[in-house]
């Protein structure tokens, strides 16, 4: 019998509750909005905790990623220091959000969650996380993040890495 | 020979140029990405001059805002004293942009613009201007902009309303 050289795991949905402590998944659901202008828009307020260095600022970018295909093999993940980072899609299409817990600086086993329809999310300031992965198309992505000159990057390689199959999506 | 009680306005194309003094046109065009994630990310960074109150923070909210169908009847404009707004469509569809001048506290005849494709805006702190108008659909926005206690809206009504005409989009 051989050993298999790496795990499989398989998104689970997004959701709040399995998402505490990572971050704020940004969406509709649960929210309370207020009714502006005249009653034709639904104003969902403050749905994501910022949290930035003051060594830096906080700045609006827009992310163009290619789609990944399944099954994609997870090596590293990656953590801001300086600053929470959100991730808003402008389409409807699926991504896939990969965490990980920290322990002493190490990235433990990874978390992997799919969006369903509109979901943001918003990653606290050290928490591990894989890169963006579209898994549907070429997507463009509003971000709210750190902007400054502050080493705001560390990664983390897994000495095996993981296999994630999302192919029945 | 009766007066006409509108003036009817026609929507420019948005482009930088023209709203330069007004805010900032989020959108891809002139912008230099950067390669990330191992080339399969291109990240367009630092696209909009956030500027909030620190008697407030930064936010991150949703607007779903209903269409208006032409043509539009604009009787006022508003403004926000403490702080930028952003708003980040997340879909394709043009949306109206109206914004004026101030003199002396007091709103200017309304510049009217349309988006197209993807194009965010982010309104100066002070910088008057209409609400959220989609035309074609109802939207789902990502707005930044200030969260906080502040007195944060004004609102100034024109004398004689303006009609604006956007069939022809």
């Amino acid at each position: 019998m051989t050993q298999s050289s790496h795990s499989m795991l398989h998104p689970k949905p997004l959701t709040k509750e399995h998402f505490a402590g990572f971050g704020d998944v940004i969406e509709l659901a649960d929210a309370n909005p207020i009714e502006i202008n005249d009653g034709n828009c639904l104003r969902y307020s403050d749905l994501a905790a910022i949290n930035i260095d003051d060594t830096g600022k906080t700045g609006i970018s827009l992310f163009d990623a290619k789609a990944y295909i399944s099954p994609l093999l997870l090596t590293y993940v990656e953590r801001h220091p300086l600053g929470s980072q959100a991730f808003l899609p402008t389409n409807n299409d699926p991504y896939l959000v990969i965490v990980a817990a920290d322990n002493n600086g190490e990235a433990q086993a990874p978390e992997v969650f799919v969006t369903s329809g509109y979901q943001g999310v918003n990653y606290y300031r050290n928490t591990w996380h894989g890169v963006l992965t579209p898994i549907e198309s070429r997507s463009l992505f509003v971000v709210v993040d750190y902007i400054g000159k502050g080493s705001n990057l560390q990664e983390f390689e897994y000495a095996t890495p993981y296999l994630i199959d999302f192919g029945s999506i």
